[in-house]
């Protein structure tokens, strides 16, 4: 399916991984839809066979850049306006990485220096990226940012650790960050809050497989999948959603507003009758 | 426990039916804290014995009246100052009740007169009875009035039916009235969203005790009792919280900011892998 | 511009009045982009002559329903299956009105026969469209309702009166509805809190041009037009955005994140300096 | 005043600078309700001659702790029981700074080292401060914590800069840590969102004086002072509010719900017309 709503725009798109990543399957929806990008990732988390692949099929180049690194992300900045030839359209920011959670401490038993780390990586990377936009005046009116984020901003999903409060820094960042980048050159700021989605990255968090599932159940219309997360992306970019500025937009399947469904009172019931 | 927060205060307590009843538990406490009131509800509601209990319990004095009734409301609002001696310092407003409910009619298959007569007893009830009082000037300055909600507000929980709106609706009166009760006579309005509490009243709707226990169980503290609940309209009455209002407080052991706890996840998973 | 992002697909749209009206930019967009739609409004609001042009402008057949009888409603999902010929993808109910406020009845000093009829006209009759919808199972798996809403369902706008309380109870209505739609039938339920916007209908609201001046400097992005509206309900129409229901979406240039802009704070403190 | 509402009870107050903190009053207002605590503050903030006073007046040891330090931290919590003879009932959070607004750095023109700074100052002191309190078992159960935020973590406020982030992080550190402290040890965690309260602290924040007026006139029952914050704090370190958690309490005379005022609306418009 194309419908040629991101034709000539041009953009940057982090952390595709491999053919499981969110940001890899947007890569795709976007090539479709006629938009140009450059992809990242850091030099650490890149496989650099799968991306190459990724690359050739949707014409984009790769500029390895640690977006922790001021001097990175400025860096990928001034190539990728020099290789799609002029300021940009979009951006899309996915990355996030809890070294306590991967270390496996438990979040009343933090490692700070760990806390630091998932902090910088996964939240803090978003203002840098965007202050490198900002302070280079490299995105065109008009242009759309979108972050991706998770309800454990919000809620409290016990396994989730310090990710839950790294989300919650990264959707202000899209909000305070996204006051400047309207008034003054009138671009969006999104982020994202979507369906726990079995990404290679997500497989880390303990109790995954059985949460998603859950998540299923509790959501009307079942999980938003990666392929889902894209094609919204894609709406975010296109120019439909032009006046959507510091939101954070539940793409979950209705997960975000359910209380309880029917068939997960059911399973509880089940279990307590036992 | 007595701490004579409320002495010298002056009020009036929608809704006590029996002991089981929040508006019954706040009306103890009240008294407790060194607060009189009278006690009203629906001629039709009213258990004559039992509330006449409570009324020598408390020293209160018993005024009938329709909630959805102007007239009652504002007779009401007169006999309730010449009782207490003046202009009046606290309301709590505890009532609530859905025809479709009662009568087992389906959210998708409402019908219409039920849903209007729910929403006029729920609901609009709560602003006719500020209107009487507004009109009247009968709160005192730094006043404080308290209705009874539900998270049903803001989440789905299938059961709920056209309570879950006509809680929205009761929530919004709250902010919309309590503007101009805060800005010209210095009063007080929030709303308090408890956790499903077994009272005689709540268990018409369905499946209400399985769904008591898995609010428990998602709750960190587990659920807020109907005590718990007259302790912080205590303290919503009291002079501790002059700069409250327009809010809607969860009185419910964590439950509104939970994603899902373990105990939650523990019994889905159970039931999933039988 | 078009995408055909609609291309195949049919619905019903409500109250286009005039060519101020969202309703009616959207059934020119949603033309476009290749939707077929019957219109209707009710028949004491149509202004034929207008209605009729828009009509033949977009190949769309009238047909007039009030919103608050549920035989009309009924008619209307036959009547609009059968000139589609199948079931259908989207419905876009605009539709409210406050007799309180047009009488110029302050919130405070309410005829609750008027707040009754208000409320009917502007939340209820969107129950009323989903019940006729969904009894009839007239929408296709994945089809898409979008209403209309505003801020004032959840923050206090002191003008807007009992259209405030409305929005919330349509607002809940689309959780609520939206949850069964999603479960029994894969249908979205979504609403678009909006930017004010200078339609036909809110300029009955008093002060109504200035708050919008205030609104539109609030907001990083400026307010939302009723046609970046139009574009927004296309992609909420799209396939695009299949997982997202139970949401309300602001298209709203940023101001429902917004606690206060430069520019409303340097008026406000060139007023206070006066 | 005095009601004994915390006789009996002790804990810890970290925070107070000088008689305009928040942290002061409360301190002042616990003592006159019967609570016993220790005072704490950075080595490098605290004026020792105004803490004295305090310490003095309210029979309260002081205990130095730079709360960005694990080890200071752990030493405060096992003193303060050797001090007061047993585990807490309670603790206050009243601690934020941000290098960036120190330094005058633009949101858009941050020093990463001091947004780290400050985000270990102003948030994950909150952290580790718990994580210290829940390895030493050191709370008492149905204790109760409370921290200080502000509504920038919610909205946008241009000039709080870094600490609308910081906030959010707070917030959320509130709900993660909260609900491992109530499910294990029967604790309360909860965030005060105060209005913008004149303190020493505050009046780094560029603008603030402007700032304070505007809250103050879109409030309903106008800012909510230090002292309102010290009675409030009061109500949720007593028994009255046992089951309230994981909840961020706004204190603010209503300004959280508030879109926009009549006062407001009216200076506005003024400044429009000349």
């Amino acid at each position: 399916m194309s419908y040629n709503l991101l034709k000539g725009k041009k953009g940057i798109i982090f952390g595709a991984l491999d053919e499981n990543s969110i940001a890899w399957k947007t890569a795709e929806r976007v090539h479709e839809e006629g938009g140009q990008f450059v992809l990242t990732n850091a030099p650490i988390a890149m496989r650099m066979g799968d991306i190459k692949n990724l690359g050739e099929k949707t014409g984009a180049e790769i500029i390895p850049a640690d977006a922790t690194k001021v001097e990175d992300l400025e860096n990928l900045v001034d190539k990728a306006q020099e290789i799609l030839g002029g300021k940009l359209d979009f951006v899309l920011h996915s990355i996030g990485m809890s070294v306590n959670v991967r270390k496996g401490n438990h979040y009343t038993d933090m490692n700070y220096d760990y806390t630091t780390k998932g902090w910088d990586v996964s939240a803090v990377s978003f203002h840098k990226t965007m202050q490198a936009l900002y302070k280079k005046d490299a995105m065109i009116e008009w242009g759309s940012i979108v972050a991706l984020s998770y309800i454990a901003a919000q809620k409290v999903f016990p396994d989730y650790n310090d990710m839950a409060d790294n989300k919650a820094y990264l959707e202000s960042i899209a909000r305070s960050f996204g006051y400047f980048f309207g008034k003054e050159k009138k671009v969006r700021v999104n982020t994202i809050s979507q369906s726990p989605t079995p990404t290679t990255a997500g497989q880390g968090v303990k109790g995954f497989g059985g949460f998603i599932a859950y998540a299923d159940k509790m959501s009307p219309l079942g999980n938003a999948t990666a392929q889902d997360c894209a094609d919204y992306t894609v709406s975010l970019f296109s120019d439909l959603t032009k006046k959507v500025t510091l939101q954070n937009l539940y793409n979950d399947g209705g997960f975000s507003n359910m209380g309880v469904s029917q068939q997960v009172m059911e399973a509880f019931e089940k279990d307590q009758e036992e």
